[in-house]
């Protein structure tokens, strides 16, 4: 049975062209007042300024295709379902955001073709383009034969994911049968995290904005009505859901006890959150403890579980380990939530997303 | 073994005077282009405006010890821990604050011994005084003999609970041993929650803003060391820790991965979040799911979670319904993890409240 990972980015080279050029997040560059740590690589506004450095070192980690197949290798991973980084293609102007995201598509597709049996992708929408032709671009993914999903971040055109301007783009990914790999980035407004924020580095808007950012937008579009409307659309939640799994039951109850929603009508009749979960909702394994992995295989089902590496964030402090902590801690996690069942151990290490994604080494 | 619930709340009669004397949140009041609906009670500022109605409506539930007692029998609860609701006394001027929070203190003893046997409380503190008057409290809340904690929000002196100001605080609530009942009251700014929140009810800021600031808090409290420096401080958390129990792995992922954090120093020999959940935090059962209650155990084992209702807040929309599903929900919840391991499941219902807060009938 192969290991799969489904959680792990790349900037393909034609999409670090573009970084390289920009002056605003997100881009890559040196910065003058500390040439020696190389280029870096800044994608958050937060990142900008605070007490910590900007950005991360970028290496070839990020954009070299040999690295990522050295990577796989080193951790016995056999297939990628390699997606952009987060911002995607968010930032993008509106007569640009066609032709680049062919550009990008194409590019990974190459990097994939290239590299026959060890990578898969999802494909990035240009979706600051006019809705007509963000569903050319998912037609068009269609025909590219390694891709088997969008990866998609929470903002959608501007709004949300629970803007019914989106519906003819999920009605276009609904039957073209690809998975939407549902990704944050924008995580929360610094000033949640208090005034001492900068005193604990990135752990706060990292550990919790970006899973929060996840949470909602998802409940958002439960709420709205999506998956009544999109019965099939299938959407594999990033950091195993965010917190949905564990907030699933206060949601629930909270939809049960508002006056607001009763009075609309809304309360009878929608699909249950744990309906979506059960049925249309698939949770990556990125949660870096068994506690948190069997919380997910509660929710959704342990054949709804898939492994993931969030590769190359999270790299080891120690650049002379091999073994990359941020990743065997999910192996780890997996192996100790199953306790010894090595079928239900090996679904979720790749027989889930074989099966789903449709993939052959 | 007695059934006992950890969360539950009441403004008692003196804080009810003062509520229905002010004129911004938190109050309590009719509203003249609503009088039908009687008393309101509005304790969010979110609940001040937007398209659903403002606050709540407040009945005897919320201040009347008889209609208490009438909940608990209903529902098979023997004892209740009583705190004061959220916002608590954050609101009050820094000369009122003492005399008030003594007030309150007292006016909920009062209830305690007029009902002795079935209500023990936790106190509240004067947080905008001058520290030593906080202090005083403190020691003064030991020697009220139905008092077992604190309830306490995350706004601490106004700049969060990872604030070396309250040193003094943690001291005297360790000295004495009283349990903090960490509880959360201004959630996420309204814009987190997109520009469709208000089609939702209150789904959105109460399922996730909630918890998401109790997880925050806690969080904070752990990266400023506070339970390095407070190692017998307890803190009992609400709604299953927020999010913390699922987040943990994550939050610990990303501090063993922070490259400012480690040239701080502080990666080594501070103590896991793990460590800190078995051993200074207690997580009440108020997560509506099964799936939320096991990650709860898992991560704090099951002699450190407490039942609880949230009453008088999310009563049934039904107003015939006598049991309420938000208590029901709760109850099957721990029935369900527990899948007939009674002695626990009567741990969990009681018996760990007993214990940890020297409770008897």
């Amino acid at each position: 049975m192969p290991t799969i990972d489904v959680h792990t980015h790349m900037y393909p080279p034609a999409l670090m062209s573009v970084l390289r050029e920009r002056k605003a997040v997100p881009y890559v560059r040196l910065f003058e007042d500390d040439v020696q740590s190389g280029e870096r690589l800044v994608i958050l506004p937060a990142e900008e300024s605070g007490s910590t450095a900007r950005g991360r070192p970028i290496g070839p980690e990020y954009y070299d295709v040999i690295q990522k197949i050295k990577f796989m290798d080193t951790h016995g991973i056999d297939i990628s379902v390699v997606s952009i980084a987060n911002p995607w293609l968010d930032w993008v102007s509106k007569d640009e955001a066609g032709p680049m995201a062919q550009t990008v598509n194409d590019d990974v597709e190459r990097m994939c073709v290239e590299n026959e049996g060890r990578l898969y992708h999802f494909g990035t929408l240009p979706l600051s383009a006019a809705v007509e032709d963000v569903v050319k671009e998912v037609e068009r993914l269609k025909s590219l034969t390694h891709c088997r999903g969008i990866v998609m971040g929470t903002s959608g055109l501007g709004q949300g994911l629970d803007d019914a301007r989106l519906d003819p783009i999920w009605q276009a990914i609904e039957q073209q049968q690809l998975l939407v790999f549902l990704h944050p980035h924008y995580g929360l407004p610094r000033e949640v995290f208090g005034p001492r924020n900068g005193d604990y580095g990135h752990v706060l808007p990292l550990a919790m904005g970006f899973p929060l950012e996840t949470t909602i937008a998802v409940t958002r579009m439960i709420l709205s009505g999506i998956f009544d409307r999109f019965r099939d659309l299938n959407v594999l939640l990033a950091h195993s859901g965010g917190t949905l799994p564990f907030l699933a039951g206060r949601i629930e109850s909270c939809i049960a006890h508002d006056a607001h929603l009763k009075k609309a009508g809304k309360i009878g009749g929608r699909r249950a959150v744990w309906d979506v979960l059960k049925k249309n909702i698939y949770l990556d394994a990125v949660i870096y403890a068994d506690v948190g992995l069997k919380a997910a295989i509660n929710a959704s089902g342990a054949d709804r579980i898939m492994f993931g590496t969030d590769h190359p964030f999270f790299p080891p402090l120690d650049e002379e380990d091999d073994q990359w902590l941020s990743v065997t801690s999910n192996m780890s996690a997996i192996k100790s939530a199953l306790k010894g069942d090595e079928k239900v151990e090996q679904d979720i290490l790749g027989g889930n997303a074989a099966r789903v994604l449709r993939l052959t080494t």
